[in-house]
């Protein structure tokens, strides 16, 4: 009896699982063409069942022409089983292109060393969940649908959300920024605003100049589109400028990447004065730059500096991107494009045929978020927090690890050099067996430099395991200098 | 008086705007290097506000060596303001790449005749907002917030949320797919997983097969890639079985790419036995094929059809692009695609280069209302409402219109290819002076065809729209016609 195997559930109308089953058992092969079914009394009585329900599925699947009934003789089935497979396949790894094995050999998520339950990780940058001020953001939330309702839910523009892209004007502006003949585009955060900049803007083979050592997903996103990169050596005060020259005037790049405000890893804020001699420097040779407003708002040490946009007054020569989403709610993934309206029109298609638009959702919630002054308040907040983190952090790396130097004003994390090229991977092997993780630092360079440095994260380590996770890591550092 | 052009306001602490005023006034030149400023008693008299927020402003002023206190003979200003102008600019529409100037010129919300305020529009194949449960997704999105709270907010995963993918693998097996070494990425739409997919596995001047005429956004992707893109004819049940080996024969394709459930914009379902017969042509060709499941949820007059992806078994022959959100909710930017589990372990890693993750406030709200039940809901109420207009629309194309066919059997949308070659942009051209618009047929073909087309969309209009557009419509193709 082919109704045997059927176990009724009551998920969905009963009809409905009878129906799939005899088609099932076709596929299958169970149920031969020709033969026949049971009778829908039998079933009825089998399954302990309606017989209407029966009735029906015979119904349904007569009108199919899976099966047909005739009067006075029985039901029977009308198609063939799948005697055949013809399933085929593909060997996908020997089609992916140069774009798709790059981004997946710098995958850092798959090739670096992972986090485990109760190790002390100074691996990740991202901020500390419970400070966020969540019933700020539900508030936020609520606000944004009571307002908009259903206009969040159908298609909206690949521009972003209105009310937050003039939120992100008058931010510019605050920061000194002329806004003439310039415009915004919203991106799922920093790393598509690259990612469409990148995109849309260079041919393999083009050169881009950026500081040394650099943000690793840049990296990652100039390598992927076959971009060749060349690292300028910074100073305390940021990019050494006869570097800068030099190298411009050698490979004139196609576009300079720079993080002025909290260099990732380093920690490096370039000073006021040097950002306009580097301005004046990339003007000179006609160079645009890409300017990356990466966690701005959390320095600690010296006053808000403003960023190189704001130099170039109506000159186009600066492209911003700016990004809030580092360390407030990484997961809404929210960022901007600020430069040329004409650039920006390009940047919109190419947006829309990325993917249409970013989540209106998510844009209108932030909007009201930052609208409620919730975000000053947060700011004020986690500044305080990270500052004492950041002070603790110094104070240990002081007391247990001999360094050449250490970096890092403000932000998440700092960045330390060891004596000696002592091998950084080296030390996390050790480290890692003792439960402690951080971030080896040549994945932030060029040409296998970087190798006798590493950045520590401390966004989301408590004070017990910065003093316990960092005295681990001088002693396995001691083990390897001897 | 410097500050006499200096307005106080409540929203920030007065000495932070005393000060802000000076930096501007020596940056504008107002204030020059050497000059005097006016005694802190003499502004706090002048501007009527405390003497402390002066000497706070003065204080901050001199700590950052902008100024300086000359006990007994006054207060001074340390910096040379801005004389030079250093801005340049850069003629970026030069430097867009091919890959953006075909987004940008193949972007048909900036190319195509747009919709104006009161005009009857046939052109956007979106839903009816209004039709949209929103306190079923206002719970959801609650419930969400509820389990989740700061995990929202905080870095996800690229694959995407995890109860989102089981819940969608669910959805595969329900359709006969076999989910063994498969896995799903979660996207932002079809829009972004087409991408992800197209730029993650072909090389400019790679083949694509698809259905003429085809998904418009789809072929401009394409071509942005640089990609060729070979057509192949369609019949009622689908794509010309001939035409489709010659094609596969000939050119040595990378990839087919089908919309078998609806094919966009004809609304031809493909199908059950075409299906088989397509699938094995391309097994014969070891060419795999990306299939689009684009509305398969709104088919009005045949059965449910099961994906081509339920075909391959064990195979890994098919990606299949799935997103509910093209008739629930656009605004979420929700999709996925399923496939060979290796394959989509090296597009997660794509993924993460392009935006690090969808958002995970979105996937989790969606993945609730999908549980709740109120997507079957949804879908219940809406198939109705859609086969109503479905109906009347082609009931009034009959009436109005000259055609050599109409197709299309569910979806927001039909086809209509005019009798006679009449161009469908001259009637176009007719229609938007009365008022009307529609999408022209020549967008969704290669090679300057379909110039005799356009396709209807119904999902935005009411019964008297219908009625009047159709009419008019009618009426200038008679003009034409004379």
């Amino acid at each position: 009896m082919i109704f045997s195997t059927l176990n009724i559930n009551n998920d969905e109308p009963i009809y409905m699982q009878i129906e799939r089953h005899i088609i099932d058992g076709i596929k299958k092969g169970e149920l031969k063409k020709d033969s026949k079914l049971p009778s829908t009394r039998e079933v009825s009585k089998f399954l302990n069942i309606s017989r209407n329900s029966v009735i029906s599925a015979y119904e349904e699947l007569e009108s199919k022409g899976i099966i047909i009934t005739k009067r006075g003789i029985g039901t029977f089935i009308l198609l063939e089983g799948e005697t055949e497979s013809y399933e085929y396949n593909i060997d996908f790894s020997s089609r992916i292109n140069e774009y798709g094995n790059t981004l997946k050999n710098l995958d850092i998520i798959k090739s670096e060393l992972t986090y485990k339950k109760g190790m002390i990780s100074f691996k990740s940058i991202s901020p500390e969940s419970h400070l966020f001020n969540l019933d700020d953001f539900k508030r936020s939330l609520l606000d944004a649908w009571t307002y908009e309702e259903a206009n969040l839910l159908n298609y909206g523009y690949a521009k972003g959300y209105k009310p937050l892209i003039d939120y992100f004007f008058n931010y510019m502006k605050e920061k000194s920024v002329n806004t003439k003949n310039k415009d915004i585009l919203i991106t799922n955060g920093f790393t598509e605003a690259f990612d469409i900049v990148i995109g849309s803007l260079t041919k393999p083979g083009d050169v881009i100049l950026c500081e040394e050592p650099t943000h690793n997903t840049a990296l990652k996103i100039m390598k992927a589109y076959g971009l060749k990169v060349v690292q300028v050596k910074m100073d305390k005060e940021g990019l050494n400028l006869n570097e800068l020259e030099k190298s411009l005037d050698k490979y004139n790049p196609k576009f300079g990447y720079l993080i002025p405000s909290y260099n990732n890893p380093t920690g490096i804020v370039t000073k006021t004065k040097r950002r306009k001699e580097i301005y004046k420097l990339f003007g000179k040779y006609s160079v645009p730059i890409i300017e990356d407003g990466f966690t701005e708002e959390l320095l600690y040490s010296s006053s808000p500096i403003e960023p190189i946009a704001s130099l170039s007054g109506e000159g186009n020569g600066v492209i911003y991107i700016g990004s809030l989403s580092k360390i407030l709610f990484p997961g809404l993934r929210i960022g901007w494009i600020f430069g040329d309206e004409k650039l920006i029109d390009v940047l919109e298609s190419v947006k829309r045929g990325k993917n249409i638009h970013s989540s209106f959702l998510d844009q209108s919630a932030f909007y009201y978020y930052l609208k409620s002054g919730a975000f000053s308040r947060y700011i004020k907040n986690v500044r305080k927090y990270y500052r004492d983190k950041y002070n603790l952090v110094m104070d240990m790396v002081n007391i247990h690890i001999a360094y050449e130097y250490v970096t890092g004003e403000g932000g998440l994390h700092i960045f330390v050099k060891l004596k000696d090229n002592i091998n950084s991977r080296k030390l996390l092997d050790l480290c890692y067996k003792d439960g402690v993780i951080f971030m080896p630092g040549d994945i932030f360079y060029e040409d296998d430099k970087g190798i006798d440095t590493f950045r520590i994260g401390f966004g989301k380590v408590t004070d017990e395991e910065i003093k316990k996770g960092i005295k681990i890591i001088g002693d396995n550092l001691k083990l390897l200098s001897k």
